[in-house]
């Protein structure tokens, strides 16, 4: 059989970079075959899976610099069927696409609001005078750089490659040490074919409400987890768009599913919780 | 003395709404005058106020919806010397600004991302097939729509007064309970004549990094509070941009750090954090 693999697109973004890199490792280790298929929004990635359009989706979870992607989280969680099947992590490594000649001609600059963030200290030390202009991806504006000697993209060099574009500057990220971790998530029930993981099952993700708004109302599900000796890597906050002040919180815990002091805190955490949804259990890609 | 107050533009934002409520309000309770500067980014905004070109900057905290506004965090954490004077919520109310005659001609649509993600659903149901362009505000595109007749903006009803321009559709947003928390920021030594607020007191606010990421890292600063009986009505955990999976935790406590309990709190914090800045106490604005 072959995979359908949903993803943020247009070509050459990172989401698609990390695709590749899962569609190689599937290939490898599983013998299996996955075609990519790009949407417009992240949004729209995930409920292409819901909605039995694809197989699976890969999708940015967070970067090392901006955080949370919160489009990914807030989709999860309103989505009901759907369930990780393994985490990668990709190095960012952001380029300076131009047809221009020179720095001093650049006007204007596009990317992703993210990749713009992850460049603010660059754009304003070397290009300080230059228009930002967000897009919904990093390859979004990259077609119309042909047409226009003044505008400049930030993406990948891959992106340039594909695009037959010039880089101007290569690695302009303000960290060098930035990275995405992004999640292959799919409905619950895979085709017998698909196994779930070759890798060790290393993570569980899950995300809760609380019932009441007291001194308290989270330590006590965190202590569930230190009380087992549970490592939780992660920990967010998301607005339950009910009123200002609530909130969800979304956990990554360093444990399967499977294991049993897993199993007692998720018991347990059922006390102290009022909505309760768990993403599944998980191994990590090793980085490319 | 006139108070300078910062922040994000151009005029007509959601910030210089809550910018004019909190000069209403200076005007009424301390006898105070004040002029609106806008600059063009939030993290502007606030160096304005780190670098003493301003005395006061009003910046977005977080919406009831898409949750926190994280360059106000992080550059919060990368400026030593701000302070929370005082906090504010206004009611957002999206509408659709455009100088079409009907839906049908809409080609783009220009906002926020933040506005944009908040009316998600009305888009795609009442536009689904335009393009979403993001603006770094609310009111940035506002002044090309006389010239284009197939782009619309989302912005408040305000601003359509502002700019002279019809408002196509009113209330847009997908979730009527839409509103916005703002800090009104300072450098600690504020003018005499300044009063902190004649608000009662309620809300402190701080950050901090935990050494080393164990089971119970973040339970045990938690912890404190809760065996105070400090309520937090709000945890927030940043990226340290130093690597995947290390963070900076952002709180917002219900106490004030002249009562004891909160400094028993504050000095028993020390011991479980690596890095802990306290941002200060404050009062919330009665909702206009």
């Amino acid at each position: 059989m072959t995979l359908s693999i949903a993803h943020l697109g247009p070509p050459g973004t990172y989401a698609e970079q990390a695709a590749l890199l899962y569609v190689n490792w599937l290939s490898k280790n599983q013998g299996l075959k996955a075609i990519l298929c790009p949407y417009p929004s992240i949004a729209q990635t995930l409920r292409a899976v819901a909605q039995s359009q694809v197989h699976q989706a890969v999708v940015p979870v967070e970067n090392s610099i901006e955080g949370s992607v919160t489009m990914t989280m807030d989709t999860l969680w309103q989505l009901d069927n759907l369930q990780i099947q393994l985490a990668l992590v990709i190095p960012i490594v952001h380029t300076l696409i131009s047809c221009a000649h020179s720095l001093e001609s650049i006007k204007t600059v596009y990317s992703h609001p993210q990749a713009l963030a992850q460049c603010q200290k660059w754009l304003e030390e070397f290009l300080p005078s230059v228009q930002i202009i967000p897009a919904n991806s990093t390859t979004e504006a990259l077609q119309t750089l042909q047409q226009d000697l003044t505008a400049a993209a930030i993406s990948s060099e891959r992106a340039a490659q594909l695009y037959n574009l010039p880089v101007l500057v290569n690695g302009i990220n303000d960290y060098p040490e930035n990275c995405t971790r992004f999640w292959v998530v799919s409905q619950g029930d895979m085709p017998n074919s698909y196994q779930k993981s070759s890798l060790k099952i290393s993570h569980t993700s899950l995300a809760f409400s609380v019932g009441a708004n007291v001194p308290g109302a989270l330590v006590k599900p965190l202590q569930v987890f230190a009380e087992l000796g549970i490592n939780l890597s992660r920990i967010e906050s998301r607005p339950t768009k009910r009123s200002l002040g609530e909130y969800l919180f979304f956990i990554d815990a360093e444990a399967d599913t499977s294991q049993l002091q897993m199993q007692s805190a998720l018991q347990e955490l059922t006390q102290y919780t009022e909505i309760l949804k768990i993403f599944g259990s998980y191994g990590v890609l090793p980085m490319g």
